[in-house]
């Protein structure tokens, strides 16, 4: 079975919501953040780490996961659930964010988006059909559709070409959905322009997607032009179906979104900042790289249940970032997790119990004083110039782009001998 | 009170001994393992991660810690144990090794040894006295004596020099020692020379020491000729207190070292082994990088029982190891300690039951197939090159070194300011 969505209650003041997403491998209670799993594993944690963090799903890379371990991997060990030993839903995104980030490596066409594996030089043809090939290797319960992602400020024309190529490709990714039992949901374009958005969502919702999400934000405009964009969208997405702002955002930002009626959320946001040294708390972030805390008895967030902030100081937390262990890394990990996803639980309750509005009020209060810094990196998974250095290979010419469109629309596996 | 020492079994046809050390923070069983906590961290590990593999006293690096967090943060925070959350007990070296490690950057005089800090590049002057202020300051249970480690096939005039003056810093240290709840070991040196060897068992033992250390083995000698070292050290050292050999070393080291009456070990290995992708287990030494686990959905070893066995297949560990992820770091970290641990626990069942010899033959033909290839490399804590790489600072000139020498014999704190 695809999806089942309830919507439990819907904040009288805003456009808030409580839903329930009843898919085969559990219930998912929103509004929910999906910790991201790029690599089959989100950074430092487990499967077993993640469930118990109170985790309802978890988000998978297509891209990534096309590079390593490769699809046969997934086909003969039985999906990424297995693979991982994640017994929870998954979604997969469609790849098109991360070709987005290869701006000198990639050609897009009709046809898809060529570019060079770096784990092998080889090049390959991210198709709508080879992207919905993959999932369904990877046998996620959501699957994306393969978008144009360009960035957001971008010339009206540009805006509008993207977006219209990300329709053809939806359909055609709708096309090439077979199984049953993983849903499908399309990708609301349109950059920063408020008619290309509306024009975007009056398309995709005409056609029988399981969910809809808004893509193309975080990567370029401003908050304010992120919340319009996104308040355009929801107002024009159908109530009875799940709504998805991608790769956002700070925990201000999540609270924005649900204000503006957005069910899911995805973001490395809390993993990365925790590679840097920086927590969120009830009181605000946290820079833990700060020697103020060398000292620092008591525990980093005085509200939180999580792992970290029941066993450890702020001083051993402060220790561990100085000396760049990895233990740090994890252990700031597991709590920003915990806390993104304890205020999405908390957010839930508030919306059920019809406060909503006071509770979103009350915390962008008592968080936003030093999250405000974050503003504009919220959302890139990976950036463009660091991403790319991960390559061997240089960029594509253009002669190569077009052979490798012109052949078959195989996804190639990065490994396939065994040595 | 200091340790109390029990020996609870001996082999009859071998030296190995199953032996009690009861301290106010936990009672010892031998043979031990101590995972090594560097900076008050087990390599990708919490305390409470090291407390769930079953190890009984965990080691700290006296060299490491004294640079970060530093002695004040023990100070105020009552010790390592209350900063890392570890309620068993602590061994801590005595930074002899590690000033060892840096033979460009380190002077060694009658008073002690001359380094630059790493962290800010201030002159420290480790000697007997302050090493065992700083580890009065971390609150170790067990101290070690600081000696001044050459490599063991120096000439003879070197390796005498070098262990009588270990011979006079063992009596500083003793003399030192003020805190009756912490022990104090000794350590025997003399290199490859079995005289020299027997000479510094002598010495020492005639001293109060409530244990004793092999040291400088591992660091360039042969296997027969540390085993040969082992067995002539054990040979003079007395039945009723521990015998440690310090930084060593593979599976088969540990049952080679027991074997000729050893209690105690401690070694990096498990860790290091496991950042590079590779696994100890009941059938040898498994390199994870290579593809054949690719499509393993089998687990790493049905022998285990922890965590990484009980929940994830090769296939997984694999993926993790060939995309440098670090929670694949974390997995092999906590499987490797594991079998060390384990491998500890059976070695003590068999001496208990009078069956160690065919205990030791059946291991060593099972585990030492691939097991060979790590000789060589056990017992380095930081190879020299890699750790010098840490300092921004030069190497010593002789005046900066007799300067610091002649001023008083201060450990500096490296971070003392507030920022």
């Amino acid at each position: 079975m695809a999806l089942k969505h309830t919507v439990q209650a819907a904040d009288p003041l805003s456009k808030a919501r409580a839903c329930r997403i009843e898919l085969e491998r559990g219930v998912i209670e929103t509004p929910v953040f999906m910790p991201v799993g790029t690599f089959a594993t989100v950074k430092t944690l487990s499967s077993i780490d993640v469930d118990n963090l109170g985790a309802q799903i978890m988000l998978g890379n297509t891209y990534h996961l096309m590079m390593r371990p490769g699809p046969e991997v997934f086909k003969r060990v039985g999906g990424i659930h297995n693979f991982m030993n994640w017994k929870k839903p998954v979604l997969t995104d469609s790849g098109g964010f991360q070709i987005f980030c290869l701006p000198n490596s990639r050609k897009i066409t009709e046809q898809g988006a060529i570019f060079r594996s770096y784990t092998d030089g080889k090049l390959i043809l991210l198709s709508p059909e080879s992207s919905i090939e993959m999932q369904q290797a990877i046998n996620s319960d959501i699957m994306m559709v393969l978008d144009e992602c360009v960035p957001s400020t971008s010339p009206l024309e540009e805006l509008k070409r993207a977006m219209e190529l990300t329709h053809r490709w939806a359909l055609r990714s709708l096309a090439a959905h077979k199984h049953q039992h993983q849903s499908l949901f399309a990708i609301v374009q349109g950059g920063t322009d408020l008619k290309l958005r509306q024009t975007s969502a009056q398309f995709l919702t005409q056609h029988p997607f399981d969910g809809f999400a808004i893509g193309g934000l975080a990567v370029g405009e401003t908050k304010q032009e992120r919340e319009d964009m996104t308040e355009v969208a929801t107002e024009l997405l159908p109530k009875d179906k799940p709504r998805y702002l991608m790769g956002v955002g700070t925990p201000v930002d999540l609270l924005e979104a649900i204000r503006r009626g957005v069910d899911m959320f995805d973001c490395i946001i809390p993993t990365k900042h925790a590679q840097q040294g920086v927590a969120f708390t009830s009181n605000g972030k946290v820079n833990l790289v700060r020697s103020v805390y060398k000292y620092r008895e008591d525990k980093l967030d005085s509200a939180c249940d999580c792992h970290t902030c029941e066993n450890f100081s702020l001083a051993y937390l402060h220790h561990l970032v100085k000396c760049k262990e990895s233990l740090g890394w994890r252990l700031l990990s597991i709590h920003n997790t915990r806390y993104y996803i304890q205020l999405m639980k908390e957010t839930r309750a508030s919306i059920l119990e019809g406060r909503f509005m006071d509770f979103y009020n009350q915390k962008i209060a008592a968080i936003s004083v030093t999250d405000t810094e974050l503003e504009g990196t919220s959302g890139i998974l990976l950036p463009p110039a660091l991403f790319q250095s991960k390559s061997r290979y240089g960029a594509l010419t253009s002669s190569e782009g077009f052979e490798a469109a012109s052949v078959s629309a195989v996804v190639e596996s990065s490994e396939s001998s065994l040595v």
